[in-house]
């Protein structure tokens, strides 16, 4: 059972370099070097195309159309940081908009993941501070009712604990625990520094089935060719 | 039960300069100024993003699979009216594409908003056309059925009467009665008069803790900090 | 029941030139050329707006979490071809990205349609290699059971023949029947010449209303207006 | 815009016999006789399968995650209601249990039509209370927003007002305006009797081709029949 | 492209005796028996528990909107037979009802199966005509648009040819190929066999692990245990 | 980052009579008594109505399309409890059939709450074993990749830890961490309580504004009636 009505202030982030490192990899490439585990669910998505980021989390449980804890977040946000938000039930009105964007940006925030909706997506656009979110909606929310920040929580199917990395771009949300976060750069970097010799032998026109040596596995398989 | 097969040539449309002023102000801080009210279902999406529009409502009801009353409803149009069309049914195919868009800009209409779908939506981008959707889909529709044209009518969840302000951009859609307009002109101003102010106090780095005086009430609610 | 483990390496293409000049027309056109057929669900989107392609169809047909196919068709790929891929099962991974893509590209194909989910979305998009899928995810898949290459097989709904034309843009995908392209392709010439007169006279104010003579079939209709 | 905040006592409801006699057709023969307008939307299904109610709208504003509006209903019920729940906003926690079902047959409704979601179903289905909703949960909400009792509203995409007609059974819900009753119930009445007769020969084995005369439009939009 | 305005009356069967044995092992077994392929997507449910059927297709091509196809449809039945019915387009209302059926069940249908809307379910119910669709809505349909009766058509996603066998049950429908039915019914055969020696062994507490002799596997495969 | 291919064995789980008595309460009570926590999403649904259980938690983490560790987590079931199976990706398909079912409960188990398909439904029916899950589908699984059995995991999105009590009915599912069973039990206990005299008062006529004290706070709230 989340603890409601807390604010954590000390948390252990993840090392700063490592963090900002693994967002060069992108999702795709983290999420395999994690074993394939860590992906929060693909409804998750940027509300503009191309940002790339990563950061350690900062986590915030929030309560049915009321952003209250956003504001209460906000301290809590170190340079470097990516507010993670979850919502005790599902609810897809907008919990976010220009004002607090400006106040984390303000803070050193690089972006918001949010299992839920946001708001004035075109300032925030403008203002190039990257969003994944459930939904998109003009409806805003109250400030009534006590969350709570950096604890542990559950944001779109993945738990979350405060200081974890996450990584973030065109393809989805990753979260990586602060413990894996060293040895999962070094899966990264081991598995993008064989895509580039890849890529060129692809784009020079061998085959996966020859690069791979799968036409044995195949054959094996049983694949039959028919001319 | 909505009134089928006619036409109502006299509409009362709300100001001309009301309207165009509440489109500056955008759908969030309008929606926010009627008291949360107004919002049609966030499932419409705009067709590109960036769009900001306001007009007032030309009503098209019509049938599924349908398209017939669109070119109905185009005689009715007047220069800064937005066209509202809701169908008689769940349906998502394309109703209106790049020769209606431009029959209805020839006319002076500002915007499409549709529960339902639409095509051409590549073409309508170039030409800036913006359209407010449930869905994007090549799928054509017949012309054989009637429907009605400047009737009031429920168009994604919301009651929407000819002549009413609409108010549309990357967050939604939202309507004010013309009854309103001025009112609603108004608590938009005050709102948002008052949040240049704020956003220069979180850009500088001030907390919404403090700025809205939260603390306060956050420690009666209980809030907890735990280091 | 579709033949698993099978690859046909001989399939009869459409018409080259015809299978070009037909993704000059855009989904609409075709679609309504067919006699509104073809069309392929609209869940499928294109994952950067903007492209509009044709060619002949290389098919694939996967298992659920597994592109293993996807490597064995790359080589029954041809210059100007699209593949099709479908999964025998509801699966919204990643099976496909910017390595796959590369290779695809090498081959000559133009686009990619597959009923199911890709990753490394901003690559592709500055690849511009066009793809038109039913998600985007960063998971990964396997490649460990065959599938079949160039059967016929449902995807999105539609049954794609090994070198049928596809047709895909913003409005969605359609596919030609190999055996019915040139008479599409006449069809869709024949319906366009009579598009760009009325979108001039539209353009100018002309009514639908009065270019499609609508008027006397309202009337007879029951339509009444009301001033 | 709706008002919030407001409690209509005194409301026009339909005819109570002309109200109790609808309810027998069902709904599927209620919305023929309408024109096939009034039905909301198909996503409000039963709690269980065979109940068949109609009743006069007692309606409900409700705001998000709060019910507190249900118990002010509860009050302006009286024998034969149906009360017609609406929320400003997508929401689908529990709204209506046990509780408040024990007090609305106290005061003599029917049933409850609510665009959210409810819970204690086994204890509603037990008490044969029938329910239509959006959805089945055991959240519960709060107590502390003021919405409205007897406005206007739109419920699951259709306008309700204050006394109209509800039918609801298997198929759905529909909505009848209460100056429409009687001449709705004729039509019910109409359609109906001639359903028996067709019935009955359809069971021997009359074919609908013959029995409808539909042989000779088939031919002539060209149906061709191939042995 | 789907042939339009056709019905074909004399389609091959597949064999009666065959059809009917293969409805009684339901499509878990029938599925699996054919490689895990011939399912329909599980969005068609039946619209009540417990039913389990056979018969060979009469396949039903129909427009959105409009029945008018199941009227000639019915003249083509003959007993054993499953009415198969796939839209044109995305369509969720009514296009069956206690009529239709009541007209059906005369000529000998045991079922229909529709990518779309029926309606009546409570007189459905009552016959017991069993019934697979997509969506339960009292909106009706028109009868004005031709279709076709007795062609190869895609229902739910899987392809569907008159006289194949369709088998249909609480967990889904499945299509087997009239040339594959009496191999799919000696492999559901031998399939069903061996599980009622598995379920009185697993009843009486052998393990799946040791009956399947899945444990060296396991471990070969890495898996740890820690107590 | 979850572990896999590991097995605990040993699991600290709930108190056994305080599990059992939970049960009696159904989710809709013992959710209100953990402050609106544990709820997991109601997208889970049970396959057939009226069951009402509790159990303690064995967790199964299970891959898409492989249903291997269900057969692991079989040994490893005791008496009282229920099995809570998540996979590591979105997945419908049937991992759980009759089979299982007949092993889970020769080995006690209680139920099944999965996050993806069962299948069988018709037979899990008979037997009346409960499952709770986000799909029904005839497609099964493969047996090939090792997944984890008691490890904590997000189920529906909500986190388990193996020996947590379930709670499921027709109103769906909660989690009560083992350590926080006993409070819970109590805080039913006292809930329910109140609910049979509040239950009698209301079915006696008693408004739920008077017998909850409501009348001033709305007056206070500002709610206006109007005659």
């Amino acid at each position: 059972m989340v603890e409601l009505g807390v604010v954590y202030r000390s948390i252990a982030r993840a090392d700063a370099d490592v963090t900002t490192r693994l967002g060069g990899f992108g999702t795709a490439t983290v999420h395999e070097a994690m074993g394939r585990t860590g992906l929060l669910r693909p409804y998750l998505r940027p509300i503009y195309a191309g940002a790339q980021v990563s950061g350690t989390a900062v986590t915030v449980l929030l309560h049915p159309g009321d952003n209250w804890m956003l504001h209460v977040a906000a301290e809590q946000i170190r340079p470097g940081d990516i507010v993670v938000a979850a919502v005790t039930g599902e609810w897809s009105d907008g919990y976010f908009g220009e004002l607090l964007a400006t106040s984390f940006r303000a803070r050193g925030a690089r972006a918001l993941v949010i299992d839920a909706g946001v708001r004035d997506v075109r300032a925030l656009t403008q203002m190039q501070f990257p969003v994944w979110s459930k939904a998109i909606s003009a409806k805003g929310t109250d400030k009534a009712t006590l969350g709570s920040v950096n604890v542990p929580l559950v944001c779109a199917g993945a738990l979350v604990t405060p200081g974890d990395v996450i990584v973030a771009d065109d393809d989805g949300v990753v979260v990586v625990p602060a413990s894996l976060a060293r040895k999962t750069l070094d899966a990264s970097t081991a598995r993008e520094a064989s895509e580039g010799d890849k890529r060129a032998r692809l784009a020079a026109g061998v085959l996966g089935l020859d690069m791979y040596a799968m036409r044995e596995p195949l054959q094996k398989a049983g694949l039959k060719y028919i001319d």
